[in-house]
């Protein structure tokens, strides 16, 4: 007789939050994986990831968290990975793959590559494009991931092997794996979700810096309420995107000011013809790839 | 015996498209009115209209349209407004009320005091904070203003009355009406909605100039479809919008671009502080007034 769980990866998860926990939730069901070990900075976050059914077991000390694991998930703030990874890898086994979820992935490469030692071969920078303006373990669910890209972004250091099974773990969540180049990963997020997050913040800061704040608000419709939902994202979380994808997002912001002042431009001059022709190619563009 | 339609008004609505269409819609389910004769630029809009059962009848000659109507109601891209003004003016029955469904109301104040001439008491500016960003009159449905806000901005010049009956139709379609003044409507409005717009659109548009569209659209997220929806609205009246509204609209801009120079400039100088401070009170302010 073979026990069906010796096969089957042991996974440690770092940070059990939205995507952490949902990671985990998503596996559990999918029987991809042995026992799930959590792992957090409070170990009230661990109690309640418990409690949920989220986790397995728990155990606050990092190192021996990860010692048992085939594979360490590590979904922590960007700026924190860095720290979460010298922490481990005196701990980790002997050919443990370690991935993460973060929202940048060159910052992630490098922070990998400095630390790692031998254990970085085995490492495959990972980004679900998934996700809710909620964070916390309460609001994991395990269907988050389906039919959801992630993309990996490998390095001629990858191991095959490490980007093979890191692929299939996603895969069982439901979602859809992708690969590409980590610059190309970034300047693509920077346009479709980390811009968009600085002008969500930005509005609803701005707005509420005028006088009649809450009369402006009791306004707002139902545009405004999808518009802005974003802007209820993790501040944690967007402050180390925005430092981790600083390049990218800067040219993007530079990007979208130039736009801004076109715009600006023909409003002042009342030129219709050409808010026109704006707005169209945008509908446009919207209709076509989001319809 | 009394005929229950002899007290009914008889609405004529000028531009049978979302708004106008899913007001007659509203008008027709509450039995508030008797029939409604529809009017607008294009005789197969019309056609449609009455096919769907959204109006009575209709008539391609707006003088002809007018004329029997107690209540006038123009839905118009804003740059229309005056001269359907001027043009129904010598065709309005004594004691007719003429409304509208901009979304920016001194520019349409101005006009309609400028064309009404004896009918501009009776004349009410309305604005129902209402719609999708989809148009036409196969879009409209009876629902549309069912709990949502319809701001009405009398003037000195307006009569009580008529201010009275515009206030009740749009109760009839379930909205709630309240008042204010025309220059406290167009500045929170272009808060909360026209500023939003032009960086939807600007957005996209900005996205769109980039050499990879296709692929960057293609990982744009549930985040990005809902921070992007808006971007689909109709172009004409937006440009209406932005040339009607234009100096509170300007004044907008101005005001996201000193923000935006905050964020970048935090950026710019690694403060993390700075950013999580801003999209701490940005998360604050959404959780607290949309959440």
């Amino acid at each position: 007789m073979t026990d069906p769980l010796i096969d089957k990866p042991r996974i440690c998860i770092i940070g059990t939050g939205l995507i952490g926990g949902s990671l985990a939730l998503a596996l559990k069901h999918a029987e991809f994986c042995g026992r799930i070990t959590g792992a957090a900075r409070t170990e009230a976050t661990l109690i309640r990831a418990l409690e949920l059914g989220v986790i397995d077991d728990y155990d606050t000390d990092m190192q021996a968290a990860v010692a048992d694991a085939d594979i360490v998930v590590v979904c922590v703030p960007l700026c924190a990975m860095r720290a979460v990874f010298s922490l481990i890898e005196p701990a980790l086994k002997t050919g443990a793959i370690v991935t993460d979820a973060g929202s940048a992935k060159q910052s992630v490469i490098r922070d990998a590559a400095e630390t790692l030692g031998r254990h970085y071969t085995n490492f495959v920078a990972g980004h679900p494009i998934a996700g809710t303006e909620r964070s916390g373990v309460q609001a994991a669910f395990k269907e988050l991931y389906r039919q959801r890209r992630v993309i990996l972004t490998p390095t001629d250091d990858t191991g095959p092997d490490a980007l093979h099974r890191v692929g299939a773990m996603w895969r069982a969540t439901g979602a859809e794996v992708e690969t590409m180049s980590a610059d190309h990963h970034d300047l693509v997020l920077a346009g479709t979700s980390h811009l968009p997050h600085m002008l969500a913040f930005g509005l609803v800061d701005c707005l509420n810096s005028l006088e009649d704040v809450n009369e402006i608000f009791r306004f707002a419709a139902g545009g405004f309420r999808d518009f802005t939902r974003i802007a209820s994202s993790d501040p944690v979380m967007w402050r180390d995107i925005c430092l981790s994808n600083r390049d990218q997002v800067m040219e993007m912001l530079d990007r979208f000011h130039t736009e801004m002042r076109a715009i600006y431009t023909a409003m002042e001059s009342n030129d219709g013809e050409r808010l026109q022709a704006i707005f169209e190619r945008a509908k446009k563009a919207r209709d076509q790839f989001c319809g």
